[in-house]
């Protein structure tokens, strides 16, 4: 927990849940953003999205502001949003949307924001280590996120963290006796932390314990440094796969932890994912929904250093060659190399 | 999936949920249960308790029924509140009550209820694989378990069962849009597993891939293998404590997972525990609650054959002799022997 809080930039509470991102994602609408009133939800793909359907789950009401795929939200529409409709009091958003691999800028929402007295709630799931983020500089007030992506990982354990006005919020709310809400509980969570340095039910230990140890190698590491990294190995990924004819779905503000290509004209995605899989053993993700089929996701997040972006260029070049593609050998991985040095 | 349903011995669905195992239960009572009508809760512990605690955090009307600690309810008992009480539709207890360590008689209150038209669902979490149950043959319609008991994996993944007639209530059930679950919606697990073989979340991966081995492990040995061997053990235990002094806290229907034993006259409980954990690197649990203490609780479940058992006896009878109590050493092994030998 204190790990977490330097990682996040927080002197506030971490709630460790065993569950998968999404379980942590429910437990912040069903235990401290029911109740509150209306939700605004920044829906820019999949996993923007989620929100919206965890508040129709629960009753929340809520605004889909919906979002270009491909494109980060525009900071002034929230601001408008909320100058429009003064019943918003939670903001749920994304840090990085995985389906679109766009990074929205929670720095400038979370400033602009201000003095505003709801709260500014953030899965970065997929984007916490790989993306900055600085909670309390920003003024996020909750953040959510998985084992299993920046943290290095296997899947299982979900993570919130709350600044002081989220967790005065979670105090409270009285919610009685029928919470709604009881293995997924912030509050148990927090409660349970302050009086035994506990979690309230049996924890994911194997997880937890694995935890300590990469909390140690990230922030030994330093984070702006491991920022940096992941800057490097992103813009090494997109201007590689730029120099064999791929075209980027997000041009502004791309993630540093997956970036999505558009595969060379007249190449199939779902062959080049196929090839890469089966010959070289590498696995990059798909399109999801709307995407499906179209694009590819290639994750440069976790433990993954440059050596291993630059051997991953290599193999795409082979696979394309193989799949006919107008290709130029070590043309990728020379251009992945000046990014790598250049930046 | 499939080597569950052969452990569990059910012909029905199974949801793998990245959960301990109190999420599984909240799986079973807010997506399931809820809406169903009135639950009558076996509270013969703390366990038991828990259902009636998450009845009451979805608004889920119930009954309690109070067991005096120790004992196992009385499958008549249930079978009368059932009479008197139609409105009853569902009966939530455990296999074991970890707490107290007694079994329920789980058997003849699933072949009692015969033709009954409500869900017989039963928190297995500490008792499958150690303790005896037949899902279909005996009419069990729910069972949940977790990963980190009998199934001899780290903590952190929720199971729930469910035979044709709990499967059907779940798909007749129309929660709306805001259903009040997401994450732990079963139906969102049961669905997926049938179109894709797959879980609606980003999955405990490890745990997973280490259960596959676990029930090729226990499959190998057989359940009635299984169950004997943790039958033989638990005797000995008995008989062992015993055999120094110790008095036992369920007379009736002990598990076969757990023992629960008050210590030796003039013997603190905490004493012995720590002395056991600091000494011998052997970790006994302590009462809870109402017993809290006042007892010890071991386990011999899991990945614990024999020798464990044997070793266990010799290392608690020379902790005792080192706390002042009268103990002839070698007695106790002796007897656990016995009793291993002899059933």
């Amino acid at each position: 927990v204190e790990g977490l809080k330097r990682l996040m930039m927080t002197e506030g509470d971490v709630a460790l849940l065993s569950s998968s991102g999404t379980g942590a994602m429910e437990a912040v609408v069903s235990s401290l953003v029911r109740g509150m009133g209306k939700a605004l939800v920044v829906d820019a793909g999949k996993f923007g999205k989620r929100w919206g359907e965890l508040c129709e789950a629960f009753g929340v009401p809520h605004e889909n502001l919906h979002v270009q795929r491909g494109y980060p939200v525009d900071p002034e529409v929230i601001f408008d949003s909320l100058r429009k409709d003064s019943a918003i009091c939670a903001v749920l958003m994304t840090l990085t949307e995985t389906s679109t691999c766009v990074v929205h800028d929670v720095k400038t929402i979370g400033l602009g924001l201000g003095a505003w007295k709801g709260l500014l709630v953030v899965d970065a799931i997929s984007g916490l280590v790989a993306d900055e983020l600085k909670m309390d500089e920003w003024g996020v007030d909750v953040c959510v996120t998985g084992s299993q992506k920046g943290l290095m990982l296997p899947p299982g354990l979900g993570i919130v963290a709350m600044n002081a006005k989220a967790r005065a919020t979670l105090d409270a709310r009285n919610a009685g006796k029928a919470a709604g809400c009881y293995y997924l509980d912030l509050r148990r969570y927090v409660e349970s932390y302050e009086k035994e340095l506990d979690v309230p039910f049996t924890p994911s230990i194997a997880l937890i314990r694995a935890l300590e140890e990469s909390l140690v190698v990230l922030l030994d590491e330093g984070m702006e440094c491991v920022w940096n990294r992941h800057a490097r190995m992103a813009a090494a990924v997109r201007q590689g796969c730029e120099a064999m004819g791929m075209r980027l779905l997000a041009t502004s503000r791309p993630s540093n932890a997956v970036t999505a290509v558009f595969p060379p004209t007249g190449v199939d995605a779902g062959a080049l994912s196929k090839i890469l899989k089966n010959d070289k053993g590498i696995r990059v993700a798909g399109g999801q929904e709307e995407l499906k089929g179209k694009i590819l996701r290639i994750a440069h997040l976790g433990a993954c250093y440059e050596e291993d972006v630059l051997g991953l260029m290599g193999a795409i070049e082979s696979c394309l060659a193989q799949l006919g593609a107008p290709i130029q050998s070590g043309q990728a991985v020379a251009a992945a190399n000046a990014a790598l040095v250049g930046s």
